[in-house]
Parts: structure tokens; C-alpha cells; sequence
């Protein structure tokens, strides 16, 4: 079952870089649980989870932490629970857990949502989306070229979701029917407007990134009941699985805004 | 020779549309002046020319025009300052010929460059441009579907000016050579940055379009020195003929910001 959690920690000031040192302390907590999970994920090249530094304010600083994978969740809020009270660590500064926040009435990007509700989500043909954080899409092109596109282009907002949902969803499309369903999405989605669309360069781990932050609305053409299904269910998965790149640095943090249903 | 000149004209009050009545007034002078060319030009499907209204204010409108074809614009010029001093019809109004305006320091936006000029422009490998009225792609689809991108991605904004360029220049690249160029600008252009970008939607004649305004900075990647060549014709070359869709209704006006030369 998808999770957001928002961890509502104090300390004495901000740390630099705020983003690496949250995506460390996410994998120290995972080494204290399970070491070999820790190794395993540090290489996947899809994690199933997001981390995203919410800004801070008067020594209060908000982590908020996406998992995909159903086994994650509780033995990790286990170990967080456990390691807390000796401080939790964001670069030089000790920090304390103050509460977990799990529910849209704690946090309003705190929630859940069950693979059963995802897969069944009601079929949509206009998507309205949020990104909170920079966001941007990594586009390799032959020769070993890796370029970033920091624009909300329609066909690369949900192709990245869709290769999310198939990395992480216990209900995959089949291939076969995923490349269909890319297909269609490419040649029937439409930016219909934006908001208030800023760049960004974020320091990222060792790298500068480009990124975007703003609000698009997408139109779904034509009348393919399948993509609009599947619209629907990616609008919603979006929420916990982020968009984009570096998701687990706090980049492609994504709300859905609205939905209008076919 | 590419020509840009602002024409001030005066009159009671700016009509509604103005985009749609400033394509008809041109359109009306070129009957004028040559009715056949006129029939020709209005189902070309590339048109040698630009229109765009610059905004107005107390009762005074600039108009500016855009002219690829050497051939035109003194003809034009003449028509038009034989039949100014009856009137010149925007919608209902009648508007007076005030100046015409063919330097940059008459207005930033006139100008002229000689094709020889443009096509031995200095190669660069990063160009600024801003887009000062709303721009728009047309991206055709395979099954006759229609969809436009209001984004300034690179590929679309140099496929389009290369387009231009091949249509209108009389240095226009072998077609081969101008396959493996947009080939090459489509793999190695990223966008380095914008600002100030903003959605639009503007009617144009009888449909609505999307479009954007705003700044943006694109890195040429690589080191094809022909792609670096044609990169900085074509950011010259865009002052002239303008971005995207619809330029003879005032949309897809650019300006060149600044030149790295390679």
C-alpha cells in the first residue's frame, strides 16, 4: 500500500544540502533495519520510495517520506521509533522526531491509498497536476548522451509515471500492453495550460540539476477507454510515487490538484 | 535582404482582434499592389512575411511587419504610403499613417540583416531568445490529428526557425544536409534555463490557441561546428521570422537576447 508520511523533526539549525543529508538519514535508518535491504535498494535503479525535505521554519524541519513497497513501511517507522530518542542525524545536526504524521488531516501530503483503490481509480480525460519541487526528467539519447528536460511536457510527465507504476505496482500492465498504452498516451495528451512555471538549478548529491515547479493541466484526446483508466490511475499514484528524476532527493514532488471524470 | 519595420498609426480606438484585422489590412495592401501575388501568398502555406501589433495606447497603434522575400517590401512600402493618406481600415476603425519605423534606433524592433549577413552569422553554442508575444507549435500526428505544444522546447524552436530558413532563404541547406542537422540540434540542444514564462490562450482568426511568452536559454551540446554555425544563423534569422505557428497573426515575435560566440 502506498504511504506518505510527514516527520515533523526540531534541531538546532538547517543544514546544508538538505536534501542529501535526508536521503543519507533515510539510508542510515534502512541499515539499522536491514542491511542487505539497504545495499540491495542503494543500487536499484527505481527505489521504491521518495524523500523530500519540506522546507523548515524556527528550528522545525518537515521530511516527508513516500514508500511503494507493502513491506517497508512499518518495520521502517519501527526502527525510526527506536533510533529517535539518541537524535537522528541530518549533516552535523542532531535532530528530534517530534511526530509522525500520517493521515491528510495531519499533513495535507500525508496519506495512503491501497493497489486495489489505485488500479480502480475512476477514468479521467483532464489531469491537473502540482509540482511542488523542481522537477525534471532525464532523457538519454544515443551515444551515451544524458540530457534533462526541466518542462512539463505531457508524453514525459506520464511516460515517468508510467514506468513507475510498472517498477513498483503488485498489478503491472504487460509489457506488450504498456508500449500500447505509452503509444496512445504520446499521440493523445495535450498541455492544455500552466501556471506559474519557474526554473530551478538544485544542488543534487555530487551534481546541479535543472528542474521546473508549476501547475499544468492535460488534456486526454480521443476516446480510448484504456489510456483515460489509465490516466486516472497515474494521477493519483503521482502523489506517492513523485515525477521525474531524483526522486529520492527530494526533486518531483507531485499533488494532484483535480480531476474531472470521463 | 530580411526587413523588419514598425509602422505607427493613429485612429480612434484600437478594434477588438486586432491580430486577425492587422493580417486583413496586409492582405488588402497586397491586393493592391498585386493581386495575383496576393491570391498566391494567402494559401501559401509558408508565408515570406510576419504581422504583429505591438499594443497600443492613446490612440496609438504600432504594427509591426516582417518581410523574407526581397521582392516585397519596397513594392509594399510604396501601396502603402500611396493609399495611407486615405485611410487605413483596422476592423471599423480608420487609422492614419504616422511614421514608418525601419531602423533599430527608430524602434528595437526594426531592423534588416542581408542574406549574406545571416548565413555567415558566427557560430555559438548557447543562445538566449525571448518570446514576446504568445508561441505556439503545431505538432502533427500520425491519423490527422492536430496538437499544439506551448513550451519552448529546443527541438521544436530550431526545427521550426530551420524550416523557415529552408523555405525563405536563398542559401537554404541541401535536404539531406538539413535531415542530418535537425538530427543533430534534436540530440545535442538542451534548454539551460527560463524565465518569466507565462500561458496564454489568444484567439487567431476563427480558433483559439495556446501559447507561451517568456525567456529562455538553450546549450548546444557536442561539437559539430556545423550545427554550431547553423545555431547562430537561425537565432538571427529569428528576429526576422519569427517562432512556431501562426506568425502572420501576431504570434511567435522573438528576439534574440545575447550570442556566446564558439
Amino acid at each position: 500500500m502506498p504511504y506518505a508520511v510527514v516527520l515533523e523533526l526540531v534541531g538546532e539549525k538547517p543544514p546544508p544540502y538538505l536534501g542529501k543529508h535526508a536521503h543519507g538519514l533515510f539510508f542510515a535508518l534502512l541499515s539499522q533495519m536491514d542491511s542487505e535491504l539497504a545495499t540491495r535498494l542503494h543500487v536499484a535503479p527505481r527505489k521504491p520510495f521518495t524523500i523530500t525535505p519540506l522546507g523548515e521554519g524556527q528550528g522545525t524541519l518537515l521530511l516527508r517520506l513516500t514508500m511503494l513497497d507493502d513491506e517497508l513501511l512499518s518495520p521502517f517507522l519501527h526502527t525510526l521509533l527506536q533510533i529517535a530518542p539518541k537524535g537522528l542525524p541530518l549533516g552535523d545536526t542532531s535532530y528530534r522526531l517530534v511526530r509522525v504524521l500520517s493521515t491528510p488531516e495531519g499533513h495535507p501530503l500525508a496519506g495512503r491509498v491501497s493497489w486495489e483503490a489505485l488500479r480502480d481509480a475512476p477514468s479521467v480525460t483532464e489531469v491537473a497536476l502540482a509540482f511542488r519541487t523542481p522537477t525534471v526528467f532525464t532523457t538519454s539519447k544515443p551515444g551515451g548522451r544524458t540530457r534533462y528536460t526541466p518542462l512539463p511536457e505531457p508524453r514525459l510527465i506520464f511516460r515517468s509515471l508510467l514506468e513507475k507504476w510498472q517498477a513498483h505496482s503488485p498489478y503491472p500492465y504487460a509489457p506488450e500492453e504498456a508500449a500500447a498504452l505509452l503509444e496512445v498516451l504520446e499521440l493523445e495528451l495535450e498541455l492544455s495550460s500552466f501556471r506559474r512555471l519557474r526554473f530551478f538549478r538544485v544542488q543534487v548529491a555530487r551534481g546541479f540539476f535543472p528542474g521546473f515547479t508549476g501547475e499544468v493541466q492535460v488534456k486526454l484526446h480521443g476516446d480510448c477507454t484504456e489510456a483515460q483508466r489509465t490516466l486516472g490511475i497515474l494521477q493519483t499514484y503521482a502523489f506517492y510515487a513523485g515525477v521525474g528524476a531524483k526522486t529520492t532527493y527530494g526533486l518531483g514532488l507531485t499533488v494532484p490538484l483535480s480531476t474531472k471524470s470521463s
